[in-house]
């Protein structure tokens, strides 16, 4: 009764999409974890160098035999004067001396080694025959999108609105991830400005859903059998979850990370103090000291190489106030257990539910 | 099987409230058509004068024999010194040049007099039996709620968070509506600031639902079968819709506000500029040229009294751009329809959808 075009098009059992959260939390065991257990597991790779995605892929796949995907950042324009890397460098050196690590100069990403990085992914992705492949920050290039179509593989866009929807549609893309506000971690806007674009799953997917003809995937909120069951009344074809896959037993999130997201209220924010991207995080000791500095920090990715180094080190380190806690907004509905009493639970309420 | 708690509670056939939208978009007429259809019509007061609230009142009783409610703002202290009110006055000076119309010195409210017109309002509403009452900017005093539940009336609080419901809840009201961050119209955040009680109604329904004892009303987004369906999926009791209603044939919205909502896309901010406190609305001449003010302007609801005769005066001219046009996030699923069409096609559809 979950079945639908959508798990027809994945071949997956149940209408469920671990999101590709970057930085270490999707794991080889999460992501398999969840596709044996009837859903999507996908491999967030982010900034991670090409080898180590390959060497994810081929450690997801000796687990499971199931369908999985992976997820890539388009590229996009960026710049920043030296001028305004030096100001940044400078109002990031307390944190620096706070977590007791030198301030390097690190080698700073340039759009060419960016589009670089993005095109032999593309060509691994294509070589590994991972079964799905989702984007994020944009459409990529017509010849990508047709290199995986030709080879078999499913291509899924994401989008905060229904114009952006609409031109992943207009690309030749299989599915849409619409991103509700409610959703942690980065923003996918890509032709609105962020503050625009913030608009709430409830108002989101039926609009989408009047207005397009590929399925979409409902994201922000979602955390179980309720969710799930309010997406598909209100026209998506499935969900995408990552909130409620952080705080599970395989996901490779920080212990202390888990910890935030089980013990909080409601109280996330949108910061582009990490990466200089928004994104929903908790709010810690990072997000307020840098506060009144967010608005100016370079684009992302090159604000994310100068503040890589404090995030890392409050990991190692045990320091929640300085790590980046990614959160969505139904911090309160998490739960500490396995991805697949997760995916059970929510697809025996869902049947409830579901006429 | 729309059937509740909270259709019981508020006598009413169907879960379905028609949010009390101030501004003259609440006429008797829309209100006794959405009661007569099954739902609860809702008057909105606002910076209506008593005796105005009186008249509106009983011309609903005598349209409908059928429950029916009313909203109030709860007093809140504010202050502005006479530098910020002439600095604001400067600012809008060449608005008011622009619509040709006189910037005279209008008589500022105070928190006693505002206060009094509270408590004015209160006796008239308990005089009157209105058989409901929802409050909204904060929780009115003890022995207001209970006046009004001694008296026989139903007394409902306005949320944005989990931990302002709990609030409503502690104060003994008998249900909550919980307003997501795509609701149009006035944010009714009385704890935290604003920017950080923004949560999609995907998301806080079933929190507050995991957390509460008394009906939750979800309101966001919500604008027809499919929203009433997933709110209720969500944990919800009931929806309140605003946007949806405001569209109709009996709303006293201006024509060129419902052709507003009608024709746009996904184009709603959030502005202080009219009114001191923030509000949903569509963007317009008006929003965008007071941007870079809206910061600073004085706080609700004093500021309204200095806009006052802008948006007064737009209305009278025809001229949308400097209008306030409150909508919720959901504006393409608005249709120009009557209340009761509204109301029965929403009915329909959630039949078929829900178990």
């Amino acid at each position: 009764m979950l079945r639908n075009e959508l798990t027809e098009l994945l071949k997956i059992n149940y209408p469920i999409l671990q999101a590709p959260m970057a930085g270490g939390i999707t794991t080889p065991r999460l992501v398999s974890e969840v596709s044996n257990a009837g859903g999507l597991g996908m491999i967030g790779v982010g900034g991670m160098p090409a080898n180590q995605m390959q060497e994810q892929i081929r450690q997801t796949k000796q687990l499971t035999s199931k369908s999985f995907g992976i997820n890539l950042f388009v590229p996009e324009e960026f710049v920043a004067t030296d001028e305004e890397v030096e100001a940044t460098k400078e109002i990031l050196a307390p944190l620096f001396k706070k977590l007791n690590i030198k301030q390097e100069d690190a080698e700073l990403p340039t759009p060419q080694s960016k589009e670089k990085d993005f095109q032999e992914k593309v060509e691994m992705i294509v070589e590994e025959k991972v079964p799905v492949c989702s984007f994020i920050f944009g459409i990529p290039p017509k010849e990508v999108i047709t290199k995986m179509k030709e080879n078999g593989i499913i291509v899924i866009g994401t989008a905060t609105t229904v114009r952006e929807a609409m031109e992943v549609e207009k690309a030749g893309m299989d599915a849409v991830v619409m991103q509700g506000s409610e959703a942690g971690g980065h923003r996918g806007a890509f032709i609105k400005e962020v503050k625009d674009s913030l608009v709430g799953t409830m108002s989101l997917v039926p609009q989408a859903a009047d207005c397009l003809n590929i399925p979409i995937i409902a994201a922000g909120g979602i955390m179980g059998g309720r969710g799930l069951t309010a997406a598909l009344h209100l026209g998506a074809l499935g969900v995408q979850m990552g909130t409620a896959f952080l705080t599970t037993e395989e996901s490779g999130a920080h212990p202390l990370h888990k910890e935030a997201i089980l013990n909080s209220e409601d109280q996330t924010v949108l910061t582009r103090s990490f990466t200089g991207k928004y994104a929903r995080a908790i709010k810690n000791a990072y997000v307020a000291e840098l506060e009144a500095y967010e608005a100016g920090f370079p684009m992302f990715p090159l604000h994310r190489s100068l503040t890589q180094p404090i995030v890392t080190a409050a990991k190692n380190q045990n320091n929640p106030d300085y790590m980046l806690l990614l959160s969505g907004q139904s911090t309160t509905l998490a739960r500490k257990k396995t991805a697949r009493v997760l995916i059970e639970t929510m697809v025996q309420e869902a049947s409830k539910l579901i006429k």
